[in-house]
């Protein structure tokens, strides 16, 4: 169950609500969780369209705007901070978005309303890094989320992975490979490479533009 | 064949040849070569303690530090290019290194010498990165040349590679995982990482003194 601790924050979610988001204590997402049952994604989007998720979207810029360049996918974007999740829920409101929906969660517990083998992408763009060794299982690119990523995602579909942080991406092609993944389009220095179609998030133009290199991946299993 | 351009410097290899160098016109790597037989490595080093490879040594840093920091092993060390070699061949000499030895050619025929599954560790050191797309099955870490290195390294044994290059590390954590390796102890920027042991390559100092990165990781398959 969500915590909101501010009403004024409430209420705007609230008027998020019947929009544009999927909050954890509706009724859709509990069934889900406690009965066990999966997400009917086509009953939540409305149509049978690919669905991809962003674990972890912040102020949902990228969500919003990889949701407008591909109106034939559905964004699942997940974001367990009511503070930054209730921007990205008011952005697209605003903009009118109907192929994104929101869920005021973490990854943990993926497999437990996420079909298997039914997601078409995962994205994890500036996830936290948890710098501390001892709070490594709670970076998004642990062995315990990589099983799970696993689950969820069609065969041979892939994880795209951007972060400022060069401990973290180690950290992360090290969990990837060991995990079974193997790795593409490499960029140690995404601005400076000749990748093109970048949806750069917040985070990222903050970083990219005090020119920190940006580090990027896609992971597939063969 | 090797080309010995300059009387001179085959002189000079030519002094070398008793102590530390094993030639590719040398009648042990001929009958190899030509005769289909493997190197027998207890002949050439003496002993039966645990063979590495480095391919491509140039002038022969990393070689000789192994070597001399591990008795224990014995260390085989590859370079095609004679002007370099045979500095690394003299250094090894003059410092009375008995567990190296050196051959003048490159990687492109190492199944046809070297028995399957018998080397305990491939070390990559500032490859040509050759950054030219249709040069790209030159670079050492091209699928054609790990086919090669997977057959002669013992299971679970190691690649270690280091390179000042970027696009030359992105490409080769692309063909390495996509070949089946897994990858640990990545450093995006070796020297000031807490890596610990680092044996200095020529290369290496010259770069990391600009205040470049050094990228390094190793690879293994489970």
């Amino acid at each position: 169950m969500r915590m909101r601790k501010k009403k004024h924050l409430d209420e705007r979610l609230e008027k998020c609500n019947n929009v544009i988001t999927l909050f954890s204590d509706d009724s859709n997402f509990v069934t889900a969780i406690e009965k066990k049952e999966y997400l009917d994604m086509q009953e939540l989007f409305g149509n049978d369209n690919p669905v991809v998720l962003e674990i972890g979207c912040g102020k949902g810029r990228f969500a919003c705007e990889l949701a407008k360049r591909n109106p034939n996918i559905n964004v699942l974007a997940l974001e367990k901070c009511s503070n930054v999740l209730v921007i990205a829920c008011e952005t697209a409101m605003k903009e009118g978005i109907t192929n994104l929906k929101f869920l005021d969660t973490g990854a943990e517990y993926l497999e437990k309303y996420i079909k298997p083998q039914s997601i078409e992408r995962i994205y994890l763009n500036f996830s936290c890094p948890y710098p501390k060794k001892r709070y490594a299982n709670h970076r998004l690119t642990n062995e315990r989320f990589l099983k799970s990523y696993k689950a969820v995602l069609k065969p041979g579909a892939e994880i795209h992975q951007k972060t400022d942080n060069m401990h973290f991406f180690e950290y992360s092609i090290e969990q990837l490979t060991g995990f079974g993944f193997s790795l593409k389009n490499i960029s140690l220095d995404l601005h400076n490479s000749d990748f093109e179609g970048n949806i750069e998030t917040e985070y990222e133009q903050k970083f990219a533009s005090l020119g920190m290199p940006i580090y990027r991946l896609e992971a597939y299993i063969k």
